[in-house]
């Protein structure tokens, strides 16, 4: 398989592309503050999306924390839409318009398979500026409001 | 990050750790069959699931066609779950039970971003036999009813 020129409805977010690591931090009433390692990742096939992969680590020992994969497509203009799967047994759709680096998406669907932990709403912000990315996700969960729940910066190591 | 060993509950998905590749066909009544190439790729991080992504391309020309990235979550005795999400700006949700190499999965979920194609139900069956890794999809779909649509027989190439 080759690997095609970028498609240019993805143009607008080119400055994702590539990979990102960095450390984060999780924070919930029902549960322990607690920091992260991270990689996510943004790739391109050449089609009107990005590939998005992501995930944590313990900062002690390594050990596998958290995981994501999914896309953002490109749907006119400056829309986008984010699909996603969890192996927490979420998957989530949202909708979202590109300012400039910054994306702000609204959440449509949080769906969970049927031995998955409550998980009422999340609502996810990313921004890249001078070359760190950053998010913030909110999260409305086993009971609790919506509310912040993991912020992380991210540095580009490749892309 | 380290790479752990084989997390017990997933004991029984060890079939289908591994990349996978071959041909398939796709049949549907609102468009021409077409034939594709494929690789799917089952793996573990240690923890209890298997991250599962695939994507296709046109045999002739090499161009990306499909593909989708989620996780196979092993849930107690031989109850699994599969949660994943696709470019097309779908999610799905399902549920199955593991019989010896097979897996039937039920429909749990079809989640659909705004501008994504109309899609109702999908089936999914996948079974081992002979290192050979064949799929059944069936889909209702654009108003037809639920119905073959994919079938894939993909030979073990490492793993």
């Amino acid at each position: 398989m080759s690997t095609p020129p970028l498609h240019p409805d993805v143009a607008l977010l080119r400055f994702l592309i590539g990979t990102w690591s960095g450390t984060g931090r999780g924070d919930y009433p029902t549960i322990e503050a607690f920091s992260y390692e991270e990689e996510v990742r943004f790739s391109s096939t050449g089609k009107p999306f990005l590939l998005y992969t992501q995930r944590t680590w313990d900062p002690a020992d390594k050990r596998a924390l958290h995981a994501e994969a999914g896309y953002l497509r490109a749907v006119g203009g400056a829309a986008v839409e984010l699909v996603l799967a969890q192996p927490t047994g979420i998957v989530e759709i949202h909708d979202g318009v590109v300012d400039g680096g910054r994306i702000e998406f609204r959440s449509r669907l949080v769906g969970l398979t049927p031995t998955a932990k409550q998980v009422d709403e999340v609502t996810r912000t990313l921004w890249v500026s001078d070359d760190v990315l950053s998010y913030r996700l909110d999260m409305a969960a086993v009971g609790q409001q919506l509310q912040w729940h993991l912020h992380a910066e991210l540095r580009r190591v490749d892309g």
